[in-house]
């Protein structure tokens, strides 16, 4: 796109949309950035969409000249999924932020894509209901959905895949499209609505979502268990995975982990690799849980559970776990984080955090873990200064190593955080050839101009003779 | 398609794959129905695919001739989802039948899309392992990942798309795809694998599956409990859904439900509606889950829960539900069965079935109804004498009634049986024009030249001036 036609657009945009367009620097310094490493870009302008007609309107309007139009949520990403990379507008959502029904007698509710999750607890909570994805970040919903996001408590209830019923959704054509339902199940049609989650952006806005709640449990029961090294603690887990213990939360720390989270929260937790764990169900139910575990943690080398038993202690617990982005930042002031995500099969999770700890050795900043045990998940969190070019090659060459373990142990490049602009060279080596052309076709079904979220996701296309 | 190139194509299907072509009358009658009530309709030839590469030949070929390709599992199908309506080649997947591996340490198996359920479950038990997706009849497990099966245990355990991994599938080009993985998630690139599941073999064929597993719970208990009216039994239900217990299967049957099992099976249930209920967990979870249910069934005015506890009885009882579709044929000799599928949210069951209950009352024929009501999803079967033009009509009218009528409570037109032939109308009202469209642009992204099971799930295109 050239500059005359973006002028134009922006033009044409002020004239639909008023002040919701702004060019402010700072605005768009906001807009140039989340928490990746990535370098900043600044779009060309911001769109702070207050509906679905706006959000239609921005779509409609860049489309005609051809510039590219980029979903903006909370900007807690960690993989520049929202960068502008190509310029354009930002379509900032978290005006869109309604919380526009609670249904407690189907265990549902619809929001708006910019309602931040924390505030959807608050509400849900009323109603003794709550939605289960948890990603630490108190991210927007629609940022959640479109990343495919996951969290502490998926090994329990699934990720954002497994609760959004439905979406309200503008295609790279400005059709608003309704995906999905109000029923907990259907046979009908595609699954438009599992196509845009994990989709960034790049084949449709989500403006609206359905989604699907749990009541929030009689008791919950945190503890956390140390161990003297890593892979029995990993063992642990594959253990709990087995049994059929439906724990609610199963996190893996290692020793830089834990100490990460102790100067950050002030706690004592002993400088070892632990598991946090969480328990919910009835009384009883929750006794047995938690008396099978203790039992495997001990067959593993593991210590006593020690229990957060005041809901204080457990907050702060679970707070400590969910600010773990900016505790390992704090282990060294003036870091930015490049946070790997990769996940394996439970089975491998040991073999994999092992091979990992002998790179992390030889690496010269820190590099904590924390790990979604459960689902064969983990980061290890990067820090290097964000101008020295030779951390940073060091921290892509770690970080393409893992990737590479991951696959080769029948995992994913990506457990979480999505592809963005991080993980794009992956996507062959993982998915193959003839699948990364299926997207491709599927991204010009719903994008025909390629003008949502540009350089996303897809690696650049093979050149044609 | 001409009747040439018709001809044509065989003649180079026969070269590549030899005598697993077969155009003989009876092995073209078996391909022409499932077990709906639409017309039989023979293919011009039946391939009988041993691997992947034979389906990607045939594909490729049928292809280059303009010729349909219609994937044949199971035949067990209730609303003609592999008639070929259009003629072209019956691609049977049953000799693709090996179990390729079993891994208890990630709880998955990876499977030809010939498996059937009953031999995958006999398979994985010796393991403790079970795959909780169950519709009844024994399919194959592509059919029913192309139909996106649920079943009688989908409330606790959910339905295929919550439980497949990962497919190997032959789009509309030949092309050979792999999609998702052994991971138990993922943010890696589209979902490839929801898209296909329950996209009716219109958008690709699907030939391995990656299954996630489940463990065969320490105490199975199954009871089943007596109600005035099917009111009661659905409130029971909503209570039940809104309660954390994690019933593992919540059916609901009406007096007629009840009275063909009940002939069919030689039990003696009332001849009143009934819930048929099953536990899984730990003796202590379960015996808890059982207090609470049957409190809740005796708020609801439900009689005591009567209990299979023999494993023989167990077995009886579920038999009894699972052929329901044949008991039910049984009590009208020489009928066929019209079965509607419409699935509400929860709340609404009551309301529906109630609706629906006068509806029944004013039918010239019996319409037993079975419900997985813990879903909200539930089925009449109407049971229509194949040549009785009117009673076909009559049966089409209240089916289109029922849609309307479950679409205005937020419900989908199919809960779990798929779209096939007999839903492709309520496309549109359901899903909105948009949405339509965009569904046809993701098949011409799969399908470019609309080979895959032509006539299937999407309504006709409208005309173009």
């Amino acid at each position: 796109m050239s500059a005359t036609s973006t002028r134009v657009a922006l033009d044409e945009l002020r004239i639909a949309v008023g002040d919701r367009l702004v060019t402010s620097p700072s605005v768009l310094d906001l807009h140039a950035r989340d928490e990746s490493s990535f370098a900043d870009r600044r779009p060309d302008a911001v769109v702070f969409a207050e509906s679905v007609d706006d959000v239609a309107a921005v779509v409609r309007t860049c489309r005609s000249h051809g510039v590219p139009v980029i979903p903006f949520g909370g900007g807690s990403g960690l993989e520049g999924g929202v960068l502008p990379v190509e310029g354009g507008v930002s379509l900032d959502t978290t005006r869109m932020d309604a919380i526009l029904e609670i249904v407690p007698e189907d265990m549902l509710c619809r929001v708006q894509a910019g309602v931040t999750r924390l505030r959807l607890e608050a509400a849900l909570s009323e109603h003794g209901l709550f939605f289960p994805v948890d990603p630490g970040a108190d991210a927007t919903l629609g940022g959640m959905a479109a990343s495919g996001a996951s969290g502490t408590q998926t090994i329990r209830y699934g990720a954002m895949r497994e609760n959004v019923l439905g979406l309200v959704a503008v295609t790279g054509t400005g059709e608003i499209v309704r995906t999905g339902g109000r029923t907990r199940k259907s046979s009908s049609g595609y699954d438009l609505t599992r196509l845009l989650i994990g989709s960034e952006g790049t084949l449709a806005v989500i403006c609206e979502l359905t989604l699907r709640l749990s009541g929030i449990p009689e008791r919950i029961a945190a503890a956390r268990v140390a161990f003297p090294d890593v892979r029995s603690a990993a063992e642990a887990v594959i253990a709990i995975a087995q049994s059929a213990v439906p724990v609610a939360r199963c996190e893996l720390l290692d020793a830089t982990g834990v100490a990460a989270v102790n100067a950050w929260a002030d706690l004592d937790e002993p400088a070892q690799p632990a598991l946090f764990l969480e328990f919910h169900g009835s009384p009883a139910a929750v006794d047995e849980q938690v008396a099978l575990v203790a039992a495997i943690a001990a067959e593993c080398r593991g210590g006593e559970l020690r229990w957060a038993t005041r809901e204080e202690d457990r907050r702060r617990l679970w707070r400590a776990r969910h600010d773990a982005h900016f505790a390992q930042l704090a282990l060294r002031p003036g870091s930015r984080s490049l946070v790997t995500d990769v996940c394996v099969p439970v089975s491998r999770l040991a073999d994999c955090l092992e091979a990992t700890a002998v790179d992390i050795a030889a690496l010269p900043f820190p590099a904590p873990i924390v790990s979604h045990a459960g689902d064969g998940n983990f980061h290890c969190a990067l820090l290097i200064l964000p101008d020295d070019a030779e951390e940073r090659a060091i921290a892509k060459r770690f970080a393409a190593r893992l990737v590479d373990r991951a696959l080769a142990m029948g995992g994913t490049c990506t457990g979480e955080h999505g592809v963005g602009l991080g993980k794009r060279d992956a996507m062959a080596a993982e998915h193959g050839a003839a699948a990364v052309e299926l997207m491709r076709a599927v991204k010009r079904a719903c994008d025909p101009d390629g003008i949502l979220n540009p350089a996303k996701v897809l690696p650049p296309a093979p050149a044609t003779a």
